[in-house]
């Protein structure tokens, strides 16, 4: 199968490389190297532990250097650039499109970004403070200025014989903009549209007017959004005026589309920046540290709360052996409800018309899974333990857990998102915390009236 | 702002149509529906609790129904695919592309796909049998068979005026297939080569006869990664004989995407299929009771291992009170390397060559956040219970979870993926069960051991 050859083709590179690395085979290295396309060199570096990965990138020819870096993820891009002379970073973003340009330069210490642009020619200097104009992850910082303009007054054979003298058009050029003279935005006319008309047309009579366009400081998150519903290739972006400024492509768009994706995934494990599987090790624990700091005075609240019934434990050691049973499905069933309102947000379905239903619905599937749970741990403990109470006690903190489960899982990402807090970031610490000190509370509490 | 203006206009579009659904108001709904473009009547339908979501549905004029359930996410679409006349299915079915209509098929109960079919003219019906006829999750299923196709030998100016005569291009038509007389694959014309070239040149001069071809087989999510890292637009789908058998564009990637990207997520929290937010209860919590019971096992688990200490709980309860902080915390720092290590796969990051550095990296990973969280929870215990030992004894239950931690959230989804099984969906649980289990022999363990 093609597909297993392709995927093969890069883990034999890998080990290749990573084996001639390892014998300083650096000619050899730098053989397979040329013969790689820079999009399987980005996969191979973002595939290597850090250290080859710095070998690797040494031996890349320094004309394609640009073209990898476009390639790569921001993680490992930062990681790599912060080693490279300021000449270096500075030839590499020549041929850079202006975004990924405004992204490298971006996440330069200031100092050496002061080199960088020291080291840049003129024309290139003036595309870089135009890149950094925009406000990173908006859409002028997503956009490209590559455009191809025309005027609505001319046929269509002008416009054919127009591209031919341009030559190349911009990847992903499916519309032509068209423009007044004061370069503002009128409409969009589909390639598509100029090739299955006669030459004797007019552009005004064909062209798309009603093409919808992207204002500048649109959040690329919502740009992303935009693109999905109507299956956009590319959209022209313009200023308040309508000034047509550029141009976004499907391919910047499908980046967002997995960050943004991911970056509920990574951030509800207290990854936030983590992008990076190989990076150095002392990075990944300062990073995950701050995490796991906050679970630990969570753990240490839910301690507190566990010690008031300290007495009670001591009577009936058999509560603390059951103890951990309650908030643990709390918190899966909590984290259920949480994943599936993080998700609901992101995408745009959550809003004030229907987040009454959501918390009823939650709060309907707590109750209803509190009670099947209810009754079969219930049945285990007093088989168990021979104790019908106790039987009786668990089931009842695993409903009432249930049900702050759902109230909980439900309810905190829309009070963080409307606090501007993210929910991926922080619901979950802030959900456990509430079913670990809920079922701790039902738990403990309920057999200290009852048993003790 | 723009952006604050396009989601308000469907936030408002919901409040409207909700409160007009309620007050039964069904001719408003009608018109604001009129006025609304399929791909935000979609986002209507899945923003929609399932009792509005059917009135909805029924008020959306049928000979946009197709277009609207194109747009809808698979198991909205389904829910309400299930409750229409299988007329009616047929003839939403007409105008939808193929890959649309094959998931559209797929989804149908046996004996309501053959009053679909039967509904169909010849036509339709052929169409539909051959969307079925490739693997879900395929390229081929994926696939759309509306393809431009030239000869090698004719001139541009014969292509343009074949385009003229043709009409309207397929959406995202960034390539032309050159065919031989067998239908054969042998390169693609870029339309912008099209464009920029004199009209006399002939197209085997000109077109790119290294394109990639996709094979009918691909898994979906390859040919995802194929078209990111290219940064395709559309890829020409072939059979082993290289025959061209249709196209796959960006439009339907972005799906593949966002839903690989989700996947993850959805069943790290253990909603395999759930993607529906308003999902009918009963069905909701279904779903999930499966996922809460393998939760309980492994949490009844814990308890039979804690169930050893009782005598020592019974010595000292001060042990239950500090007994969830070691699991806690050993279940935060493996589940952050599960998460990147689930990511790193999915991206192809994660082989043969790196994955013993990995483990390595995550072992050092957790032995320095172990030193770190050992000596921080050793303070505090010793400080709050003026007991040396006692935080002695949490430290080094804590050091030995970590480590556990690294080890078991870097090798579990490795070892999960060679048995075949998807490391998001079962990743978690195992690794929970490690960490609970390891953290409560280490605390309880060491605590009979030094304290009793």
């Amino acid at each position: 199968m093609p597909e297993a050859l392709e995927q093969d083709y890069t883990l034999q590179q890998l080990q290749q490389v990573t084996h001639a690395i390892n014998n300083g085979q650096f000619v050899q290295v730098r053989r397979i190297l040329a013969e790689t396309p820079p999009c399987d060199t980005a996969l191979l570096l973002e595939s290597s532990p850090h250290k080859v990965r710095t070998q690797l990138w040494q031996l890349v020819d320094p004309d394609i250097q640009g073209d990898v870096l476009e390639e790569l993820s921001e993680d490992v891009r930062i990681g790599i650039i912060n080693q490279m002379d300021p000449e270096l970073i500075a030839a590499a973003t020549e041929d850079m499109d202006d975004d990924d340009l405004g992204e490298v330069l971006r996440s330069l210490p200031e100092d050496v970004y002061q080199d960088v642009v020291g080291a840049m020619d003129a024309q290139d200097r003036a595309r870089a403070t135009q890149a950094l104009s925009y406000q990173e992850r908006s859409a002028g910082a997503l956009m490209s200025t590559d455009t191809v303009t025309i005027r609505p007054d001319v046929t269509l054979d002008v416009v054919l014989r127009y591209l031919r003298l341009r030559g190349e058009l911009p990847d992903g050029t499916d519309d032509l903009y068209v423009v007044d003279k004061e370069n503002q935005f009128i409409g969009a006319l589909p390639i598509s549209t100029l090739l299955t008309n006669p030459p004797d047309k007019v552009v005004a009579d064909l062209m798309d007017d009603e093409k919808e366009t992207i204002p500048v400081s649109m959040d690329e998150s919502d740009v992303a959004q935009l693109f999905e519903r109507h299956n956009w290739i590319s959209a022209a972006v313009v200023d308040d005026n309508l000034q047509l400024l550029g141009r976004i492509t499907i391919d910047d768009i499908v980046d967002v589309i997995r960050e943004d994706a991911e970056h509920s995934m990574l951030s509800m494990a207290g990854l936030d920046d983590e992008e990076d599987t190989f990076a150095p090790v002392l990075k990944s624990s300062q990073r995950r540290s701050i995490w796991l700091g906050i679970n630990l005075l969570t753990a240490l609240l839910a301690a507190f709360v566990a010690s008031f019934f300290e007495s009670t434990l001591d009577i009936l050691p058999i509560l603390a052996v059951l103890n951990g049973i309650v908030p643990s499905m709390g918190g899966v069933a909590g984290s259920q409800t949480l994943t599936l309102v993080i998700r609901g947000i992101a995408l745009g379905h959550i809003n004030n018309t229907n987040q009454k239903f959501l918390l009823g619905k939650e709060l309907a599937i707590g109750a209803l899974n509190g009670v099947l749970w209810s009754i079969l741990i219930a049945g285990v403990v007093a088989i168990w333990q021979w104790d019908f109470v106790l039987g009786g006690v668990i089931a009842f903190a695993m409903f009432m857990n249930l049900l702050a489960a759902g109230i909980a899982g439900a309810s905190i990402p829309i009070i963080l998102k409307r606090m501007n807090i993210d929910p991926a970031l922080a619901g979950s610490v802030v959900l456990t915390t509430v079913t670990d000190i809920v079922g701790i509370f039902a738990f403990l509490g309920t057999a200290t009236w009852f048993l003790v």
